[in-house]
């Protein structure tokens, strides 16, 4: 293939996520959703005009690091210290309860797997795809009643983003027990070994970063050190620990996510994301989605994965409040809040798939739940939010 | 290779870039020599820390995209239809002297070649890399002592902007004569053909992007409908004209540099040129220079490359210029102002280097003359100037 045959796919991809996108918003689903099926649409499933491609893997992966990090890069520290310990308890029952509830799902279907089996670590790994909450949506339906600003919306928020933090080390460790052979002493040193040096190292880059990004603020070389520093902890990760590389991007956030032009830099490396890379990546899964191998218990599958993704943070994160003396509704609003999935749990499933350890029909799985939990979780939430208003409301506006 | 595997790579190349690109800011250099020279160090030739590959290539060739819509983005007709006749006549001798200097100076080096052969085609296109004036250096230059608003800087602006088009017209032509059984007749029909029709739709295109713009000012979808547009008529130039990809996308920036939100579009499209692709583009060049086939003859040529490049624009723009009433230093003031080469003449090499059709080394003589002249002419100028202050100094400031 030559260089330029490239653009031409590029500017289908683009054109057709932007356009699909807006469609998503305009009937409030999530864009990435009409992204997705821009790549229904354009690829082999329907019209063909664009095939998946080695060039638009290498863009689509670019679009996964870039997102990972602006994840990383969001996360507001000195907020997660302030809510404590209510909003960890309750991430980490929101992270187990579903890594369980899918694994469990998944032996349901097809068949029990000893500890160290292939079966049990592709169970495993659909645990995993139901892990990730991504409270957009949640945010966008609190932010719109004004509950936003309330304990229940604050204790969502933040449950949320530790529930990312706990979610990426659970896949860390899922991912590095792939080689079968590998002992799970071995794994787990190196995976604490990673995240240790990671973050001692990060201690030592954040300092140096903070003095060149007060010496220069604003200029064009902080998001491109920013930047690159993201490349190379994404690189390192998979080349000499074999850690998942998004990993490696999302604690390149982490690190920089206090300094002064984080912001900035999230702004700019955005701009990369949403014109070229995101969309790539978006769309890629639409072109790689086929109905081909849809029967009636992958079909099956697809509807109580749904189900269990669902319920299980619903029931998880809602019975867990209830120990920090919220009542029962607020508990439901805290699990229903925690139930929406994104596009986290669309680049774990692409992780397994570019693995070989889960089947393509998982994704159509994994994008129907984020269209349906992205439609249940506000009508529930403004059902509950007519039926006992937030004390806290008067402080929101 | 793996996807993630690129990224290191990337890391390594914006950083360098940016840190180089600085250094030869530093020491009055344009950025892109000291991105070139990080691609020299990074590369082969010294460390060996990247090689070129498929994939950076293809990061690369989006990257010249972006330079050129960029460059016909930044176009401005208004001021062209200002500066008239004049400025067109100096562009027009300011292309085709340089064209044939070029041409003239291959068979000097390497015998004649009639009208139609391959030799003949090779010195053609030398003589095509040398017409390009980048006057981004002169415009620096000319700012810093107040004088860019002056008639003579004026002309010097207009010249360059107009140099581009017509260099861009006859890099069209000869292009499409790559193919030596080509009737010429065929040939000049599919470019007239082109041009044509990309005009005649452009305006069309103008005028739904002008009310769509409108409506939907600074949104997403206006730089993201604009670049797709540059990237159809890249590919559509390519594939069904057999015209240079990088035509199309500067005609994509022309048709577009008259809408309200050219500046917006600009710089969003500069966000994603200057952190991934122009500097991939750029290393890129020094990573594939090599210094191993340079004997005595090749570095004679390179040297005599660079005076004719710089000789043929000065004197052949400095000449025709006293037709339109300078006195005599202001018209080698223009000569001067022209001689600078810059990203365009890198691009040109690149093509015809990815054709076959030009030798590795006369990369290294284009790097030369762009070094060569963004030193020499800011020193012209300022003697110049010293010497005849530009009456117009006072409407300068």
């Amino acid at each position: 293939m030559k260089a330029y045959e490239i653009l031409m796919d590029i500017a289908l991809i683009i054109i057709s996520a932007k356009f699909m996108g807006l469609v998503a918003r305009k009937v409030k689903a999530p864009m990435v959703v009409g992204e997705i099926v821009a790549g229904i649409i354009v690829g082999p499933c329907l019209l063909g005009l664009v095939e998946p491609s080695e060039d638009l893997s290498v863009f689509a992966e670019i679009g996964v690091i870039l997102i990972m990090f602006s994840a990383g890069l969001e996360t507001n520290l000195q907020e997660l210290k302030k809510s404590g310990l209510m909003a960890l308890v309750i991430a980490c029952v929101g992270v187990f309860v579903p890594l369980a509830a899918g694994t469990g799902l998944y032996m349901a279907f097809y068949g029990f797997g000893s500890v160290g089996s292939e079966k049990f670590f592709k169970a495993l790994f659909i645990g995993c795809i139901m892990t990730a909450t991504s409270v957009g949506i949640t945010v966008e339906a609190l932010k719109e009643m004004g509950y936003l600003k309330g304990r229940v919306g604050q204790t969502i928020l933040s449950a949320a983003i530790i529930d990312d933090i706990i979610g990426i080390v659970v896949l860390t460790f899922v991912l590095s027990m792939k080689d079968p052979s590998a002992d799970i002493g071995v794994v787990s040193l190196k995976v604490v070994g990673f995240l240790a040096a990671s973050f001692i190292l990060g201690f030592l880059i954040y300092k140096i970063f903070k003095v060149v990004d007060e010496k220069y603020p604003h200029t064009r070389r902080i998001p491109i050190i920013a930047l690159s520093l993201c490349f190379v902890l994404a690189y390192v990760a998979e080349e000499y620990f074999g850690i998942a590389d998004i990993t490696g991007a999302y604690i390149a956030g982490i690190i920089l996510c206090n300094v002064r032009d984080a912001d900035y830099i999230d702004r700019k490396v955005n701009v990369n994301g949403y014109m070229f890379f995101a969309p790539i990546f978006f769309v890629g899964i639409g072109l790689k989605t086929s109905f081909k191998g849809l029967n009636g218990e992958a079909v099956l599958f697809c509807l109580a994965f749904v189900a269990v993704a669902m319920l299980s943070k619903l029931i998880g994160c809602g019975l867990v409040s209830k120990c920090f003396k919220f009542k029962n509704i607020d508990c439901i609003k805290i699990g229903a809040g925690m139930m929406t999935r994104g596009e986290v749990a669309l680049i774990i499933t692409n992780k397994g798939l570019s693995l070989g350890v889960i089947e393509p029909s998982i994704s159509t799985a994994v994008i129907l739940l984020i269209i349906v939990s992205s439609v249940v979780t506000p009508i529930l939430l403004k059902y509950l939010y007519s039926r006992s208003p937030d004390p806290a409301e008067e402080t929101a506006a």
